[in-house]
């Protein structure tokens, strides 16, 4: 019986691995009886079996091994379990050995044993092993304790395995591997129309890549509408000269497949993608199902939206909330062959970029479309494209994030923004702990943003540097993805109102000039922080967190552990923008690598000071010259 | 999208409920988009729908509904969720009314859906429905404050059901209905041979119904081998006179069908089964699949046995233990004929003793069978006899327990006979919050029994008469269904050695004598107690158990509340068979329905007495005296 394989998703669809992590399969194997059980685990790619480990068992029923992937794409885990007839009958004779019982059944047991393993291989027994078996009819009768156990090992070797199973049991689940960067990487959204376009954006890349980011991530480039469009500040009466949100999309000079004039054309496009790929960053691209009244498959297909009584098309609302300048699509329209189509012309969107070299997708407000529709799109694309990367956009309740992510996405955005405490059922403890340790581990990866232009929330509204660097090394140490939006280096902490959590003056609306060189910018953490990470692969998993004690709700301990337990960093981070906090730690010594009972010295990754620590040190973090250690032990020689 | 229906199994097989209980349907249920939901359950058998129940929404997508079934056998739980197109429209219009925006698009748009309302159900649009969208219409150009709640609530109900849905989407779960005995009974297990056989044991009956038992259940009554037969104490060496094992079934007398001569003949059998009737109890056998040597089997299909390579049949072995009284049975024989053969007469076994009256059988050892072989012959026997109910004996790892549950069994034994202490991951309070409160109670119904043949264990091992008393007490008020053996009243107390739980001139191997109308016996706490779970319903169901504070983990305090909250029993219950013990409780008022903040009137149903108590009562309990309280708020009137 094997049973609850993991990892998995809670309703059948595939887990997500990222290619060359160790991944720890488990599972229930139990069966009926005393007899001894076997079981392994095959990753599988088709008739490819990828590699095969044995399971060891961890106690309960509950069995474990390690498997890891070399390529993206689809993967089965298959489980098998047996009776291991061997090592039964080993038990069996040992004990009754041990108990000076007559064992010449057991040694005519043992020779069926391998005679039936001599039929299968179609060759003699190994010496070894009928020599063993030798021995012990041998010595039995008056020496037990003297059997060679190097021998033994051997028999047991040449006969545990599945061959010689009568009743081997299979469980299969489907295992999704993404390329590494689907599961870590910085992330720097920037409005290529603040930049002068598609060439300004492309001038930005050295600076970013040399700050250590992956990704560039550019909100929608398409043509803008102008019937009924935004004006700054999400006003109802544009300007002439107001550019509008790039999120209203579509006009006369195209939809989702063209560029807005303003940015340049495919030349400059593909210009920025080349100079992405030649500084190792890569361009992310928004995506979203969103159409201007002006958008051509208004004019088009009237048939792919909803239609009010009167016959006109409805425009977006979430009442008494009005988009005039947004049409939602329908999703469902009463002709099947129509739905058909729309789904096509969106999956298409996907393919014209992806050939023109866009390899990941942040996916606008994916929760207000329909499941069926991500899976079949995403699994369509995926066939024939697995390096494909998708962020949902999905600020919606738990169980429609977590389904999004079951479905297909590869990444998704999190409560983190809102989550500022470190204690709590709100707090950042237990929802990093839920987000690693849980269920939704095997298959959501969370990306963090502490901001995005939509949301300026918590300790960032009218905050002080401190709070941007804060939420900034929070975000980038808790999660192998994260993501700040241009402009957070320069600490824009302006709200438009207190009743929403938008930017005054804000970019969806307008272009912002900004000095990224200003002296005082966040620009140089930035840097540090993703060498850190860059030079530990203990932040490249989500796993592998340990919160530590703090007798300082202000001031949070938490360590990060590689894979393979060898890299280990503590982060010790003030919570409080505005005035100096000091703690008094509860280290667990043991997860650090660390002695219990006597000090040990730490150096601070950030700043390069060494300090000498107990299980119990003191800390003082005063944000207007910090806001986090980034400790790692000292081996004894260095210190 | 409706996924995660509860009740259920974790692997796709039936839950369990119990004709008459309310049973709590949950589902999770969302959508893409921001629409209104609607979701209701059903509760199927086969074609017919026997009750149907809209569900509530209680926040985070969680929506709960009850059904009750009135018949034992297969049912379907059928959750079906919608679009609640009438309840959109109404958010919307409401929200644009309260903002004093243009509704005319709505007016418009609910006009449709009358007319389609009107169009499905083949007549008129009530005039209820009618006016009231008149008066929206009318009053929505100055007034809206003024319009009629009732007559839009008169709207909802008729155009809120499933009628209108254009996306229904359902999910179903099997559900298995039991009778009630299964899952509610105080069982008594006796030997019939130490009471002069199946006569004797009728004769006990009356005795038994009048101390409010439900179930007398019997060790195998079959024929008992002579082969190897055991003697007193487990010894090889069985004298003559020695009765030997009822577990080593079969002799030339016969096997699984047949009756040992010594106690009595078919017309005893069938006498014992009326007088249980006639007393509103049952008798429950004892299903055990091992064969003597001399069992009929052995001789008749050598085939259905293992064999050694000498050709011998091989006896049981848990090496270095040897049992040569027990041939166990090979479910995979290699010739699959033999393996159905095998499986037909082991399922031929029960229908033998169902035809002759026998409804609950007591499974021996089920772990050591296959799970396969269970999930057939209990879904067969189901089929044609749902009333029937089977017991598991699996006292051995969790998940095998669960996976036994899972496949069919109706009740199982526990680690409760193990569980002495109230805290701590061994304790009682979380194992009892386990089976109540987990996904096991979903389908696994505990049966508690503090000792049995095999188990004198913790405090009952030596123990004095007190011991008897509190564990009798806790089993029997924490689960609905418990059982005692026969000598518990007596305080048998000796084991066999301080190695194994055996007793003592174990009953398994020889007759005992016993005056059950000896003085000072527990049997006056029998009849007490078994009348307290008849009169309050909150003992009736394993939910609704609820643990209140205490600051000595000696006293042990837990309130039992019944399905429709008006039931509720607080029990005060010492774990110290010694000495007196006194406890500070911290009562969780508002769960037994008491004032927080005021003194109240308690009694105890069990000594008649009277106490004022706050949400602090100070308690003692001297074991010589009494073992436990069981308390009733007293109403404000009678006090």
């Amino acid at each position: 019986m094997v049973q609850d394989v993991r990892p998995a998703t809670p309703h059948g669809y595939p887990a997500k691995a990222l290619v060359g992590d160790t991944v720890p399969v488990s599972a229930n194997v139990f069966r009926d009886g005393h007899d001894v059980i076997a079981a392994q685990v095959e990753l599988r790619r088709g008739d490819l079996v990828v590699c095969r480990a044995r399971l060891e068992h961890l106690g309960n029923d509950e069995w474990r091994g390690p498997v890891r992937a070399t390529e993206p794409g689809p993967h089965q885990l298959v489980v098998m379990a047996w009776t291991d007839r061997y090592a039964t009958w080993a038990h069996k004779a040992a004990v009754k050995l041990a108990a000076r019982q007559d064992v010449s059944v057991e040694i005519a047991e043992g020779l069926v044993l391998l005679r039936e393993w001599q039929a299968l291989v179609g060759h003699e027994v190994p010496p070894v092993v009928a020599h063993a078996l030798a021995m012990l009819a041998d010595e039995a009768a008056d020496e037990p304790s003297r059997v060679n156990p190097a021998l033994a090992a051997g028999v047991a070797h040449a006969l545990s395995g599945p061959l010689l199973a009568t009743d081997l049991t299979t469980a299969t689940v489907e295992l999704w591997v993404d390329r590494r960067r689907a599961g870590v990487g910085a992330w720097y959204e920037l409005f290529p129309r603040s930049s002068g376009g598609l060439r300004g954006a492309a001038a930005q890349v050295p600076r970013l890549a040399g700050l250590g980011f992956d990704v560039l991530y550019l909100p929608p480039v398409h043509p803008i509408g102008r019937t009924f469009r935004k004006g700054r500040n999400n006003s109802l009466d544009a300007g002439p000269e107001d550019p509008g949100s790039p999120w209203a999309i579509g006009s006369e000079e195209g939809g989702h497949l063209a560029l807005h004039p303003d940015l340049g054309d495919f030349d400059d496009f593909d210009h920025l993608v080349r100079t992405a790929a030649d500084h190792d960053m890569e361009v992310a691209l928004d995506y979203a199902l969103n159409c201007s009244p002006d958008h051509p498959w208004v004019r088009e297909h009237p048939e792919w939206f909803y239609h009010r009584p009167d016959g006109s098309i409805a425009y977006a609302e979430n009442p008494p909330k009005k988009y005039q300048d947004i049409y939602p699509l329908n999703f469902w329209p009463p002709d099947e062959r129509d739905r058909q189509a729309l789904w096509e012309a969106c999956r298409e969107i996907f393919d014209f970029w992806a050939d023109r070299g866009v390899r990941i997708f942040r996916v606008d407000n994916p929760h207000t479309k329909p499941f069926a529709f991500w899976e079949w799109v995403i699994g369509r694309l995926h066939r024939e494209r697995p390096d494909l990367v998708f962020l949902a956009e999905a600020f919606t309740r738990p169980k429609v994030m977590a389904r999004l992510a079951e479905v297909g996405f590869s990444q998704s955005y999190t409560y983190f923004t809102w989550r500022t405490a470190q204690y709590g059922p709100e707090g950042l403890r237990t929802y990093v702990e839920e987000l690693a340790g849980g269920p939704l581990a095997d298959y959501m990866r969370p990306n963090f943003w502490p901001s995005t232009p939509d949301i300026l929330s918590g300790p960032l509204r009218n905050g002080p540097p401190a709070a941007f660097a804060l939420r900034y090394v929070l975000a980038a140490t808790l999660s192998p993805l994260y993501g700040v939006y241009s402009g957070y280096e320069l600490y824009e902490n302006e709200p438009a109102s207190p009743d929403n959590e938008e930017y005054m003056w804000s970019e969806k609306y307008q272009l912002c000039e900004r000095d990224f060189d200003r002296p005082g910018s966040l620009s140089p953490l930035f840097a540090a922080v993703n060498s850190l990470r860059r030079r530990h692969p203990a932040f490249s998993r989500l796993q592998g967190v340990h919160f530590h004690g703090s007798d300082n709700p202000n001031v949070m301990a938490y360590s990060k552990t590689s894979e393979d337990g060898r890299d280990v960093v503590l982060m010790v981070v003030t919570l409080d923008p505005h005035s100096a906090q000091q703690a008094n730690l509860r280290l667990d010594t043991a997860v650090l690598g660390a002695p219990g009972d006597r000090p040990f010295v730490v150096r601070d990754e950030l700043s390069g000071e060494q300090y000498t620590w107990g299980a119990n040190p003191y800390v003082r973090l005063d944000p207007f010259r910090r806001v986090a250690h980034a400790l790692v032990p000292v081996p004894a020689a260095e210190a």
